[in-house]
């Protein structure tokens, strides 16, 4: 640590470009109204892959859950800090502390069930994000006690 | 689904910017020698953050475990099978059944213990990346059961 600030001011602001290789298709399509979190009352929803990935969503199966990846691409991106569950009544914190989807890096986080598989689509669920929410990745379940 | 492909056809190659937040500075340098799994004998690490979203960070306290989100820099993005854990006698896996590095968007999913606190710099393990690579978002794990 000491005396490696110039490390991290050197790395400030890389860029990578993330790419979408599918996306949400959900009965949800407001932000506002949508649930905070996938077990507060989300539906079930599609994923729907770009054809282009098939061979790397061939080993998926119905039954496991599964780690989600999503870019919340309706957030707002200058956010360091919020209100969480945007009460007023709770303490400004910063995003690092919270899951808001408003944050520098607005990654979606979800652990769904997968339910159904059609094609290069599967069905799973709860899900909260909204109807064409971009997915990025998808990860299987490790053990419980170490799943991130 | 029926009579949608359309859509997902229209939203492939939605490609949006991950900025890095931070650095991780690790002993571990090589990744063939990386540990596959931070509790594979992983070290302890330091997250570098950028100074720039101190405000992001300031709820963040030694003791509870955090999701980090890396950008595998080093990863290849044209891969979509893989044999686990790089050992030719695993057959061929879609990589989106694998916690492979190789993938299209090669994000990194760490459940990792706080271990100290120093400026905008926090000590976490054990976590497996390797030094320099970038951070992308830091999330507070919600209860055992629906961590993603």
């Amino acid at each position: 640590m000491a005396g490696r600030p110039d490390v991290a001011a050197s790395m400030t602001n890389s860029r990578y470009e993330v790419r979408s290789i599918g996306t949400v298709e959900s009965p949800l399509v407001d932000r506002e109204a949508a649930p905070r979190q996938g077990d507060e009352g989300s539906p079930d929803a599609w994923l729907v892959f770009d054809p282009g990935v098939s061979e790397g969503i061939r080993d998926l199966q119905a039954g496991p859950e599964i780690i989600v990846l999503t870019w919340l691409d309706r957030a707002r991106r200058d956010v360091l800090t919020v209100h969480p569950r945007g009460d007023a009544r709770n303490p400004l914190t910063g995003v690092f502390a919270t899951r808001s989807p408003d944050r520098p890096n607005p990654l979606g986080l979800h652990r769904v069930k997968v339910l159904e598989i059609k094609g290069t689509s599967l069905k799973v669920g709860p899900l909260e994000a909204i109807d064409g929410t971009p997915v990025v990745d998808i990860k299987p379940v490790l053990e419980a006690s170490k799943d991130a």
